[in-house]
């Protein structure tokens, strides 16, 4: 089931997606704490913050200090959104390892989001690029409400192709699939993955689910049926979605990775310091994180038969 | 990837597996109201509690009250946990439809809940089918700690063969596989189901996913992709595990029906109403259920471009 894929690369986006539908300003140090321990357990790609305004999200408004602040490794890609020039000057300025754009795959999402149209973006997108090549900074691009929208509902597969093609003439890297708002479905992602490799075959594609309603790593599945190798997901499961403010956020890296690490498909990561990371971020946030692993622990903890209750029925 | 299914069969078990873990004594009118409202939601198949001893589950004791208060339907099957005869003869004196007996796969967790080993209950099991052949009422037989077990670790795939078999010389209808703990990961579900179809053809095998590491949904879409067509789950997605205190219980039965008909696969249950029943039990025991879908709403719904937060960025 899942095309013999035997590693997966995770890009934990918990101190970026994650945080910035926090309302409590997080500590400037720990949010280092956080990504210094991240690079610890073993992930290669973080997307640390954004270079918005800080008036947009006042949350990620200390990313150069975040940048400037945590230990750097040379095989550990530090990433992060960047919203038009200004930002890649700030990025570019604050040596990240690669620059993140986004757009909206829906019109009324951008204008919304961004307040230009898709075209538009797309035009802003080349002094960006032309920056980050300047600096040689490889620039990724996601497209958020890939999978859907609150507004217009279904997004057209064929949108999807035209934006990545577009992506792909620009120079990008790869393309991120954002399932934004938690709508993305197994016959949606199986139909849009399939359609873009037709394509654009070898163009790299990243799926970022979130589990507003609950299937975030059944769609996991369908990808690696698909045979993508690139994830994103936050710790403890946070991170949310302002259409559904009940539910909870991004897909849970430590559920993630335990799924992976059972279907016998290596990440590099080592879960029991990820679980850590995930307790201390909750103790951070100070509230229950969604994750599962973190509470429930991997599988194979034993118990003693004594003193524990009983469990009667399936 | 699912092996062009177009119907599932869903047990609810709120009612009892969900319930039993609760330490809050719910109301037996209540429990009525839920049941009646899931009938209602179009479930054919509704185990409603279970006729164990009142000191071992308190919360269960009103069982022969529960079903003769419910409106009863000729196409939807009641069913009831029975641990022995005593349990037997008064499902039998309540008329439910169907009785499920358990076991669990682990000799130290059957040991644990059920103060005998594995042998034992199967010999207990031949005075229970007796009765009910007798009754005329099907026998359906459930394996708790199918996919692992918090004294023993891994389960043999070899013992759940064995037990399967015993099943089915017993004359049972069909088996459950019950994920008690929350340990089934998707290459053990795999494999326990392909050697089942392989040694016990023709037997009927249900599947019963806890949510415990966040993985009931994919493990689902293992199921769908083997062919299995009976599920069990819990509305609001409650239920529990006593090794787990702090993690979720069951798959949730919105979330798992809202996966489904998303992939075209019909259940003959109206999401709506039964969200509306997750929401009445949210509001019956007072807290937040884990259940998704209740909380997030249906996919499609839309909302205005004016009048929502800004979500930036994927």
């Amino acid at each position: 089931m899942n095309k013999n894929i035997k590693n997966v690369i995770i890009t934990e986006v918990g101190t970026r997606d994650g945080f910035q539908s926090e309302k409590k300003t997080i500590d400037t140090q720990d949010k280092i704490l956080l990504i210094d321990d991240l690079v610890d357990a073993g992930f290669k790609r973080i997307e640390f913050s954004s270079f918005v305004s800080p008036k947009a999200i006042p949350q990620l408004a200390d990313a150069d200090q975040v940048i400037k602040q945590v230990k750097r490794k040379s095989d550990v890609t530090m990433t992060a959104l960047v919203p038009n020039l200004r930002g890649a000057i700030r990025a570019v300025e604050s040596k990240i390892d690669e620059i993140v754009v986004f757009l909206s795959a829906s019109e009324s999402h951008n204008k919304k989001n961004l307040n230009r149209t898709i075209n538009e973006s797309l035009i802003g997108f080349e002094e960006v690029i032309k920056l980050a090549q300047d600096s040689n900074i490889p620039v990724h691009g996601d497209i958020s409400t890939a999978f859907g929208c609150p507004f217009e509902g279904e997004i057209s597969v064929k949108k999807i192709v035209e934006i990545t093609k577009e992506y792909k003439k620009l120079g990008f890297k790869g393309v991120t699939l954002g399932d934004t708002t938690g709508m993305a479905t197994p016959p949606v992602v199986t139909k849009t993955i399939r359609e873009i490799k037709e394509n654009i075959p070898d163009f790299e594609i990243t799926l970022h689910f979130h589990n507003t309603r609950g299937v975030g790593l059944a769609n996991v599945l369908v990808g690696l049926n698909e045979g993508i190798t690139h994830y994103e997901s936050c710790f403890g499961g946070i991170g949310g979605c302002p259409f559904a403010p009940d539910a909870t956020g991004n897909i849970c890296t430590e559920d993630l990775v335990y799924l992976l690490h059972e279907m016998n498909i290596q990440t590099g990561i080592d879960l029991n310091k990820l679980i850590q990371v995930a307790q201390k971020a909750e103790t951070i946030l100070g509230y229950t994180l969604p994750g599962q692993v973190m509470h429930a622990g991997p599988r194979l903890k034993k118990y003693s038969v004594d003193n524990v209750p009983t469990a009667t029925g399936g």
